[in-house]
């Protein structure tokens, strides 16, 4: 059973803003549910169309229709499970190994993919500027497909980020950039910086950047398009872990 | 002006089965579609809700509303243009360069990656088993970002393929492979493998690899959560390249 209230309740955690009132976000499917529960997130409540193996108390899952379910949801096909929990507090980020520093990446698609890539890279900790979408947006959580919860994402003036972490070296993704097959990368730690899909790295980040690297392309290259910014990190850590 | 024929025409290409009977596909978006035009793919029509720029016989662009170009879109939120173009001939393909093979890959956003990833490293040719999802899916040519236009696409059994390049070094990635950052690619052509989303590669596929190579993970290894095939492809097309 899911009443009204409740239903418009867990409706307004696909907004920003009510999610940060509440301190409460949504997850959706079985797999990335279960990854949360697994780890050190803390469940509100599941709600589930069948019985699903979910090892939680009794009172913290319900069965509903399908159609509750489809209200509930944010994606365009609803799954068979919706969980509650609450937002967890941001940990102190370590600069101890390579952290990702997100120069206001606005699609959903693109942060759960590039903290998926984090998790696989086993880089802990994300820093983005105020503007990058919120990690805790349902598309994010989705896309994260439950690596969120071994990575630390932390928000907040990127510019003061940087500078308060005092690492020695800034990386960051220019055209002009040496070409990073050819550049050995000897350091251990830093920050690598990701620019805005459209719009790159911006003028601010770009000044903190102590060394400018560059993705080279292969193909044709009197075509303008460029990598997906996911790629990008994909190749860049790919680079920074093989050495 | 879009009679109500045409729309019912345009929309039909949504489906693979029209797509093949009219020899057909759309492309949304201005970008997409400039890059077809510049490219050899043959413009049928080109339909606006306002005047852009493009550089066509004034009987292939009409002007229509907005609501008749939601209509015959395939985008949850249609764009400001669409293009009806012939689909080409697939051309022979050529294995003096590394190809990629795809063996049922279903997801439309992880093929328009692969296609923009291939652009990106220089690769020309894509082969792909029948049941890999259509190349002029809607959701397909938008993911390539223009790409489309500079990989060739070809599709058939792909033990036949494989089996007919007659090449000497076919590639595929699992779990038990030589680690790629200690395998040395002395090779510069051959034919790389990339499976299926959830199930990797097919038994009768992987009777022809040659070298079972692995992405080794950094992360916590006890996690059973994968690389996305678009993210593995990324990161393999890197390492074939920086050598």
């Amino acid at each position: 059973m899911v009443t009204k209230n409740q239903i418009k309740r867990i409706k307004s955690l696909h907004q920003k803003k009510y999610r940060k009132e509440f301190n409460l976000f949504i997850a959706e499917g079985a797999k990335v549910v279960q990854e949360l529960l697994n780890s050190n997130f803390k469940l509100e409540h599941i709600y589930v169309t069948e019985n699903l193996p979910f090892n939680v108390e009794s009172d913290k899952i319900s069965v509903i229709s399908e159609s509750d379910l489809k209200k509930i949801s944010a994606l365009s096909t609803a799954n068979n499970c919706l969980a509650v929990f609450e937002t967890p507090i941001e940990k102190r980020v370590e600069f101890s190994d390579w952290v990702i520093a997100l120069d206001d990446i606005r699609d959903p698609g693109n942060l759960g993919t590039i903290i998926r890539l984090c998790d696989w890279f086993g880089i802990e900790h994300l820093i983005c500027s105020s503007q990058t979408v919120d990690v805790y947006n349902p598309k994010v959580v989705q896309a994260t497909m439950g690596s969120l919860s071994r990575v630390n994402v932390v928000y907040g003036d990127l510019a003061t980020q940087i500078r308060e972490s005092k690492v020695e070296h800034v990386y960051g993704t220019f055209m002009d950039g040496d070409n990073i097959y050819q550049t050995s990368v000897q350091e251990h730690k830093g920050i690598v910086v990701m620019g805005n899909e459209a719009n790159g790295i911006s003028d601010e980040i770009e000044r903190l950047v102590t060394r400018r690297i560059s993705i080279p392309r292969f193909g044709n290259t009197q075509q303008t398009e460029s990598l997906n910014v996911a790629m990008a990190t994909s190749i860049i850590l790919s680079e920074l872990r093989r050495s």
